[in-house]
């Protein structure tokens, strides 16, 4: 079998060749039906449109650039992955590359913009962890050079392209469910103000305290880690005041898995006499049965990829995209 | 501060130009502790060497290729991450990219790497996972391209350079110290044979308990996975015969949790009635308190790129490298 071709994969769909071309080109022309089976016909086949062809229209050289984070985020390593394998596969299917570097800071991360565009001439990048007066954000807009961010563009105007999940839907939807459950006494395990996601997911639980009538409930900030989980547990279960909390919504399952550690050092068994919920619904969550908000990374990392190729095209105004995120409920 | 320059750099180290010059472009000439501290310079100042002028003097790209597997290995994707960002940082101190692409099989990353040299001139690749029958390496090989793999070419002569963990060594520690904490029922829970890793981690406990004078062990292989780990410790528990099983020695980690999960089903406390090592010591692993084989993730990574550079600079015989575990000890 000799190189899958546009004409093997139209052959393979059932459809003209412009209608592959389409799927490539202008995806929005074509229907979802026809765009679904042409891109599993480019996928079984493994076709991949000429670069050499397409560089003689453009000077473009199709190279998106993304900062890996270090390691050692803990359980949500996995995110990460899943992230990039999807922000790869869909900018393969617009024939662009993910072209990964490093960074110590913000100011180090602008520094690589600037020499992967003089060294590489790279087209634009992807962003993740924005945060309050984003450094990096600033300087890409200041030199009007494509790019998107996974998060909002926190504490600012939405002044450039962005594609987020709705934390504060996530923490709502756990509030409300341990509502629904009969718990009265709901705690929020987050992170110190100022975090715009931390601070994000804060409120959705306050929101549905609010909503069910239950006032201001109890909550601890602490670093993220098992550590943190714990120390916050132990915390608002010393408090005491108007009764123990009897559940907790927490910003990730490594707070959630340390809230669980210091309950069950308590006697007070997850999922029986206590409710906790995490978010990131990390395969760490999955193992131990643990509920979990869970973010549809892979549709981020598509959505950022197709955002960022609609600015290179120049086709239309940089769009803002907020997904929900679901709880998946577990045992404890 | 303007940008750095080798000048900056050489001040901040307090060496030469040349000094710094030969730590990019001929490390091995440098005394170690020269190395550090320039290195070190590079880092802190955000130092990167100028590739306009580097790619007068080359027609190389400068660019890596690697294939990114996709998501959904489980509690073991940190290991990714941690590898991603050693290979890219590494990488970068020399001055190379790192260019993810996708590929649904072998016969598929064969396809990327020829659109990929055709496309972006790509130097040379760096691959995971090397099994038997590799169709890859074979191709690569054919065609004299560079590259380097993380993992030894199984079941075939060392016809290319490889850089690998001593996985057999490390099921050996494992069984060793299982051994002189006084038990003599151990059983290893891996994978179906065939597998070049989980063959070689198998051996490594056989070892063990032949060294121990404790003759052929109980054993168990099934598909990676927490369900897997579970239904082969219920076979090995149920199968009786010279008594069940004190100890479980396993292939990964996944399968570690499925075997304490079962045993906690059946009343048996891991930890203090039976003893479980996992492999790839993962963050799920140290939130657990289970004990596992630590693999130097960061440290094959950034061996693949010193090799793979190597190669691409012509000066030296393609080397191979095998580096040691280690085993850590927690609780369970």
């Amino acid at each position: 079998m000799g190189r899958p071709t546009l004409n093997s994969v139209a052959e393979a769909a059932a459809v003209s060749r412009q209608t592959v071309s389409n799927v490539i080109n202008s995806p929005e022309v074509v229907s979802p039906e026809t765009r679904e089976r042409v891109l599993a016909a480019i996928e079984r086949l493994g076709y991949r449109p000429n670069t050499a062809a397409r560089q003689m229209r453009t000077t473009r050289s199709q190279i998106i650039g993304l900062c890996i984070p270090p390691s050692g985020n803990g359980v949500s390593g996995v995110v990460l992955d899943q992230f990039l394998h999807s922000l790869t596969a869909t900018a393969e299917r617009y024939d662009h590359r993910i072209m990964l570097f490093t960074a110590a800071d913000d100011e180090a991360e602008t520094r690589a913009y600037a020499d992967l565009i003089a060294s590489v001439g790279i087209d634009g990048f992807v962003l993740t962890n924005t945060h309050h007066d984003d450094l990096r954000t600033r300087w890409l807009l200041e030199r009007e050079l494509p790019f998107v961010t996974f998060g909002r563009p926190w504490g600012a105007e939405d002044t450039h392209p962005w594609v987020d999940v709705d934390g504060a839907a996530g923490t709502r939807l756990a509030t409300d469910h341990l509502v629904r459950q009969g718990h009265r006494r709901i705690a929020f395990v987050g992170w110190p103000e100022g975090s715009g996601s931390g601070d994000d997911r804060r409120a959705g639980w306050a929101a549905g305290l609010a909503a069910a009538g239950l006032g201001e409930g109890p909550q601890a900030a602490v670093y993220d880690g098992v550590e943190g989980g714990r120390s916050a547990a132990a915390r608002l279960l010393d408090a005491g005041g108007g009764g123990s909390p009897t559940a907790f919504v927490c910003a990730s399952d490594s707070l959630a898995l340390g809230v669980t550690a210091e309950l069950r050092e308590r006697g007070i068994r997850p999922g029986a006499d206590a409710a906790v919920i995490g978010f990131d619904d990390t395969p760490t969550a999955a193992v131990l049965g643990l509920s979990s908000v869970a973010q549809p990374i892979a549709d981020v990392a598509a959505e950022c990829v197709r955002q960022l190729r609609t600015i290179l095209r120049g086709q239309a105004e940089p769009a803002t995209t907020l997904f929900t995120p679901h709880l998946v409920l577990r045992t404890t």
